[in-house]
């Protein structure tokens, strides 16, 4: 007998400190009508614990790439469930994973993995510690790494030590960067940056023109090594990493969510200069070895290959974006997807409290479409032409009943 | 077409820093005779990449506690992706789960749920800190508890900044507890303990009989938090965690390794007091609502309960010390196992160089017998009587070679 999602809110507030925790929880969001639960999923769409369907915009936080239980993703990983997942030693399919990814990251002789994202991100800054044998780590305000004491979001638990030499400046500022780098000399391992940036509670925004090239140069002349955190956009924006439209050239880089179509498996990847010190710094985790997560990163970084699925989620990203765009103006609301379509940040102009954004996503979900107001959107192979429709046919309602709302 | 292990581990050397990682490294360990990749497990045996199949003593280094590849949780587990693994929510396993653990563990009023047992650890020593507004851990020095800066073996990529608050003392010696309580005052956040302690290339220690209750008695007085990491030792030692076997009271107990069987979850269990400083801690992680891996959690706790799994593994763990030891008597080799039973690390009298230890080890992987000279080993559900009788009758054959080596 399937509980309702009120009686199971109920008990997880006995058995769960804050209720439900991290991104998924209901409250940080949508406060009334966004699911707590789910319990199935497929494609481009979930169900709740109520029964309810949902078209998603949100695809597991990105993890999800190709479409919920994938078939050819389940099958490889369920091969290797029944032969033996976590054993003593790794199996082949490590160097297979590791192959394939160095052959598809144009910049990397090496590749290491992790479960989670913090992992690698984690990793990596050590790594660029120990190569460069110093401390300091430049970051952009705002950007998100994870969750180690190092990057987190907000102070609950932090020392001021765990940041002592972590040293952020806005995103497209040029001047204060430089700022930094004249201000550190001989002391910044590296900088972390995000291919583009997709803030909480803000639009996304590209680099400008001069943004990664005058970083690029400037942290050669100094030095200062380049990790790219890809985690969020990796394999959404381009085959071959999502450094490559954006002409970076980094070190070592850092990529998870879409890499196994929901599996557990990060990855850090990095150029030859950095081997050695990547064998210095100890790596390792009781199940970080699970060869089900390894079999279905390959199986879905084959498909995304064979499919060209950034090239899909771009056209049908594009697709979403033209037609809520349009249909928004229809109806005089200033709609804007920004970032790449692939992975849409929904904004409102002349919108400071968020307050129509937040309005519109509530109908957007009282029409169970799911999309999170504060965070960007991901597509995945699994919308097709059909559920983008689908879609924007419930959005018209939706913001319908937003510019009711709104200019009444 | 399988690769031979010898063109595996060639193409490691390029891909791979180091060759292979962490624990599962062969050249930690066994340079010439271990096995360095594994294609499949059933039991408590598995196959090599070179077509060995081998009598397994380490269980995936713990993850492994009902047997690889066990049908009940398999079924559970697949059941679960087939349904949608990773959602945009958790689902209802996850209060499922979090009952079950809090109902187990009689200390514990609530669960979160992570992949690593790192996450766990620093998500504890976090919420400690919260909790009491203090900075400082005390650890057992040699002690385990991941890879995060703050506790990872070793010293590559990492701050003194990182440690700054960390200090250790030596297992059971109380006068140096007592010191470091003196020194500090009102600024120790928690002690973080083992069971019991499992250094590497050490025998095993059990606590004096006043070692904890002194240390539950001087905390409590000091304000001072307890944090069990239960992560290695959890439901091997008993069905409730394995403070109750010694007398312990936490605050915060992690669990990971056998928890899922082999599945990538983790647990923080927390008394009440601590739930307000829980809820600030941030957490989360990509894939941490895997309800697979909750659908495998359940699962095998499950089983371990109703098969009272603890109490079988120390009814076999005490037949394979008894048969060992009295096998290297008859070969007048001094081998003792070393903790409990269902753990056990091998130890030989009077080897401080360790090479009788590496020749038996060595002589045993000849044997096609794998167990980690310098890490402790694991029993799991499947070492039958049948399983023991067998890993006995090749040590007898490992012990005769070893005491031929070493008398020679």
């Amino acid at each position: 007998m399937p509980q309702s999602s009120s009686t199971l809110l109920s008990k997880a507030q006995k058995l769960i400190p804050g209720t439900l925790y991290g991104h998924t929880s209901p409250i940080l969001s949508h406060p009334t009508t966004a699911p707590a639960f789910a319990i199935q999923g497929q494609g481009a769409r979930y169900i709740d614990a109520d029964g309810n369907e949902w078209l998603d915009l949100m695809c597991a936080y990105g993890t999800n790439i190709l479409g919920y239980a994938h078939p050819q993703i389940l099958e490889a990983a369920i091969a290797q469930l029944r032969s033996g997942d976590c054993l003593n030693h790794p199996t082949p399919l490590l160097i297979e994973l590791a192959e394939r990814l160095t052959t598809l990251i144009d910049f990397a002789s090496w590749a290491v993995f992790a479960k989670n994202g913090t992992d690698v991100t984690t990793y990596a800054i050590q790594v660029a510690r120990e190569h460069t044998q110093r401390s300091k780590i430049i970051t952009i305000a705002g950007a998100y790494h994870g969750t180690a004491p190092w990057c987190a979001p907000g102070i609950a638990g932090i020392l001021p030590e765990d940041r002592a030499h972590i040293h952020s400046f806005p995103w497209n500022d040029l001047d204060r960067f430089q700022t930094l780098i004249q201000s550190y000399p001989d002391q910044i391992a590296a900088i972390i940056l995000t291919p583009f940036h997709h803030p909480n509670f803000a639009p996304a925004q590209f680099p400008s023109s001069e943004f990664f090239p005058t970083i690029q140069k400037t942290c050669q002349q100094h030095g200062v090594l380049i990790i790219l955190d890809d985690i969020r956009a990796g394999f959404r924006l381009h085959l071959h990493g999502s450094h490559i439209p954006f002409g970076l050239v980094p070190d070592l880089a850092c990529y998870g969510k879409a890499l196994a179509n929901g599996f557990s498996i990060s990855a850090c990847l990095g150029s030859e200069t950095m081997r050695r010190a990547a064998e210095r710094v100890f790596l390792t985790g009781s199940t970080w070895h699970s060869s089900a997560a390894m079999a279905a990163a390959i199986a879905t970084l084959e498909l995304i290959e064979k499919n060209n699925i950034p090239q899909f989620l771009h056209t049908q990203g594009m697709r979403l974006k033209d037609g809520l765009e349009a249909l928004a103006k229809n109806h005089s609301l200033p709609l804007v997807l920004t970032g790449p379509p692939a992975m849409p940040t929904l904004c409102f102009q002349d919108d400071p409290s968020l307050i129509k954004l937040q309005t519109f996503t509530q109908h957007l979900m009282r029409q169970h479409v799911f999309i999170h107001p504060h965070h960007n959107g991901f597509l995945c192979a699994a919308h097709t032409d059909s559920e983008i429709q689908a879609i924007l046919a419930r959005a018209e309602t939706a913001l319908r009943n937003t510019a009711e709302a709104i200019h009444a």
